[in-house]
């Protein structure tokens, strides 16, 4: 199945439009407990509760070979009806992009991946040539220093636009397959407001509730799609980490329940609490 | 020794401004070779003819964990007074920018490595911090498709440059350390003038030469700083598979070391052929 269609299914059976990030944090998690089998207990307290998991590859990086082997083998116990999205970031030319692809797509088996704009259309396509993946471009991402350069006024056909604009509405016309998306931060609701409004149809990978200090109600009120199936709301640190104790998992149920049924409760009611 | 230093050392001992890509294509290497074993042959014929290695890091993502053991075993296999660029292009922020910082320069042991800038400061200062490593920062690539967004003009200070020239004027604005550097391509000559001209004491890297299109004569004339310290000229195929047979190491060096000599002979005479 493609991702869109694993999304939407994923998000309609569970009534989820939440998506948890399997960040392992060794300083976090329980003691003596390895990557593999921490993420395999997540996954299991919480797979009826989410529409997606996002592994970011940096975690994994910095634990090298055997990072990378607890990489795979979480990919690999997650249902195979839940789409997992690796947080990877990736952006380089030519043949190198189409290295990481295979990396991403084939090695690890991704559903969908994240990458970065800066290198343009040429950079992106061998990402965007697996028409049954998805693909979330940055856009407008939720950390301070997105500014620095994403909120620079850029001359457009006559026109002026902050950079992030001019990702989104190039990554909408490349959209063409129907497999790209963008990835807006939380923390920034009125650039959020702004995309969706512009782009109703667009997929949306949105980070940084919780710990990043993301509000749910808006970016439940901004950033979801009218069907409700095309919006991704990641949250890692909040449900990972509700316990460092041997109750880690059921803590992490508990969490990720009341982050989907928060976000279930503003799509029902916008003034609820 | 910090990047710098050893960079400067490398470049003078070995009268080299050229630096190998060690990105290998098991399409294009000799039949039943392995990564390291292909590295290492590169690398002792090599040694005494360049001023950095640089691995790109797509190339062994590739091949999973086994590509992420054959890379840390290149890095350890190149003689300790060359420095090892490892280009990476990550870019990522908070607490995962540390996650890949601490795998680029703790557990590969990178002197230097590649970033992107489009998360902004914030997301390149974990590895900024790192005082005695290198950042080169992406400013104008060599693929055609770094036109889409690095050219267009934005507003800065009631001014109008490329994007990729407020990278340039951010980044040299962060180098407080001197251990900042840029990415511009050889295949945009024009740019590459125009960026030595208003930083002629950054660290320039410079990938594109020879299967890219990048002339060499251009990159000497415009890319290469007054004191012949700061620039790397990045070559990985010409070098690599210069030839698909046993000899294909005795190849290689046979290509770096003309290549090594065509730059000399233009810095010696830009008139040169």
């Amino acid at each position: 199945m493609d991702f869109t269609e694993k999304l939407k299914a994923a998000t309609l059976r569970n009534r989820s439009l939440l998506c948890v990030g399997l960040d392992p944090d060794p300083a976090r998690m329980p003691a003596k407990t390895g990557f593999a089998d921490f993420n395999r207990a997540i996954i299991d307290a919480t797979a009826d509760l989410v529409c997606a998991y996002k592994p970011n590859l940096a975690f994994y990086e910095a634990r090298g070979a055997e990072g990378w082997t607890a990489l795979r083998e979480t990919v690999r116990h997650v249902p195979g009806d839940i789409p997992v999205i690796g947080d990877a970031k990736r952006g380089d030319i030519g043949n190198t992009a189409q290295a990481y692809a295979g990396a991403l797509f084939e090695y690890f088996g991704f559903d969908a991946v994240t990458a970065n704009p800066y290198l343009g259309f040429d950079a992106l396509e061998p990402f965007i040539r697996y028409r049954d993946r998805g693909v979330f471009i940055l856009c407008r991402t939720s950390n301070a220093g997105a500014a620095d350069f994403q909120d620079l006024r850029c001359e457009i056909n006559g026109d002026r636009l902050p950079l992030f604009e001019i990702v989104a509405a190039r990554v909408s016309r490349w959209n063409e397959h129907g497999n790209l998306g963008l990835v807006v931060g939380a923390t920034c609701p009125e650039e959020l407001k702004l995309i969706r409004q512009k782009y109703p149809e667009i997929m949306l990978l949105i980070p940084g509730i919780g710990a990043q200090g993301g509000e749910v109600a808006a970016t439940v009120r901004y950033g979801v799609d009218r069907n409700r199936e095309k919006t991704v709301i990641n949250s890692s640190r909040q449900v990972l980490y509700a316990s460092r104790g041997a109750d880690f998992a059921g803590a992490a149920r508990q969490a990720a329940r009341q982050l989907r049924d928060q976000i279930n409760r503003y799509l029902d009611d916008p003034g609820a609490r």
